[in-house]
């Protein structure tokens, strides 16, 4: 099972949403798979990814998998998808023989789990021999901003720190290369997709800055304050701090890692289970 | 007057050399002068720089200058570009009349310089109206890495302490956009220019990773322990642990920011001083 640091509030899968279509482009640019092709989208959560994934291979066969059956039914009610097949999976123990798949598409997944490399390993046996994996995750270790502050930093470091007390990695993106070879996968490939959004870019600095990023921060204030990690006054300056990074001649830098790679000759073996 | 971090041994010359041809490419791609234009390379140090931008604009009237006469005589020495005129300057009152220059160039320099804004208000005097500048800064908190490690980010901070102990700022790539602006620059765009040395990528680990930037760490030792910023143990701790980061499945990121801006109509005013 997966631990999340983020609730499923309405309002939090409206904020996913939004964040989606900020970054689809960023982030989904490469990614188109052919028709007829058979996708694993594993932990789709409200389907934020899976409106983009859909429109972007539109004759693809994808199933999209969550824990969850709250994000699913969310994920139904709102992403008009007729193409994708909704389904309740535990990603560790995939209730699909091996070799099932051509491609598998992970987003803002495995920062959640606490055995991300036994999630890899699962997702390789459910790929065919030579069939691709796309992982993409954030990195909170790479964010920093214009006018620098200590307070920010510690606020930013305060999800950090919740994710980490949570079993999961706000520093994954750096690692996914790693991750994939110790999984087995072959042709590793990471690149950096940077967000720069700076007073050139209003759009990236609102829709960013402040709605994704900002507020993904003023969202674990609770939780922040309750395992001791920051006073009420230090965290709400920080918090202050990052939104105003967003105006005038404030900027923001934040990456996200796109991963892409190759299940060998033996991926899909132990098929059949 | 400038204020440097690194020392100018014939050791570091060749270190900023090698540094130079890594990252031409990602540096120098986009700039090309036309055949006739003049242009002024502000801070020109040992020629590192220069050999790229001369091979790039091999028609235009190249001036670099630097207040080093002893870095000057370096860059006569080992660099072939002879259609640059080199000068001794002081950045903060440049030899020429106002409008005296096309465009101009400015590469890891702002970074050593006490009042950066003032020297750019002395740059935009010396372009003509709708003249260009083009400025490259790095910004050492853009550095993160795999295997992540507190003594090594320690050891960062010394280099970004010192810096700013010595009037200098080591973070000043996020805020050339503001330092432009506020210069009196318009049309100002920033863009991140990154790189990430990764498994994949071992002539960039080699090379970047650590001939580059662990290099320049190595290279303030002796001045953070003198100046109390770490033990000895600790620092040389640091060190290796950014040298891990270049060996087997380590990463690492940097980022470089390229900033453009053009001298509006009333530029070079106060000609002919």
């Amino acid at each position: 099972m997966t631990t999340y640091v983020h609730g499923y509030s309405s309002r939090e899968a409206r904020r996913l949403a939004d964040q989606a279509d900020v970054l689809a482009g960023l982030l989904h640019a490469g990614t188109a798979y052919p028709d007829g092709s058979r996708v694993l989208e594993a932990g789709c959560g409200v389907g934020a990814q899976t409106t983009h994934l859909a429109a972007r291979s539109p004759g693809a066969r994808i199933v999209s998998v969550d824990h969850s059956e709250e994000s699913l039914a969310l994920a139904r009610a709102r992403v008009h998808a007729p193409g994708v097949e909704w389904q309740r999976a535990d990603l560790y123990e995939l209730p699909f023989a091996g070799a099932s798949f051509d491609h598998v598409f992970v987003c803002f997944v495995l920062e959640h789990l606490k055995e991300p490399a036994g999630v890899l390993a699962e997702l390789r046996r459910v790929l065919r021999p030579g069939g691709s994996i796309t992982v993409i995750e954030g990195d909170h270790g790479s964010a920093f901003f214009h006018p620098d502050s200590p307070h920010a930093r510690a606020a930013v470091d305060c999800l950090v720190r919740l994710q980490a007390a949570g079993g999961g990695d706000g520093l994954i993106g750096r690692r996914l290369g790693p991750l994939l070879a110790g999984a087995g996968f072959e042709e590793v490939a990471v690149e950096p997709r940077t967000v720069w959004a700076d007073a050139a870019r209003p759009a990236l600095a609102e829709g960013f800055t402040r709605e994704t990023f900002t507020a993904a921060i003023e969202g674990v204030r609770e939780e922040a304050l309750a395992a001791g990690f920051a006073t009420p006054d230090d965290f709400d300056r920080g918090v202050a701090d990052l939104h105003r990074t967003a105006a005038g001649d404030g900027a923001f830098h934040y990456v996200f890692f796109k991963a892409s790679a190759r299940a060998g000759a033996e991926a899909g073996a132990g098929a059949g289970r």
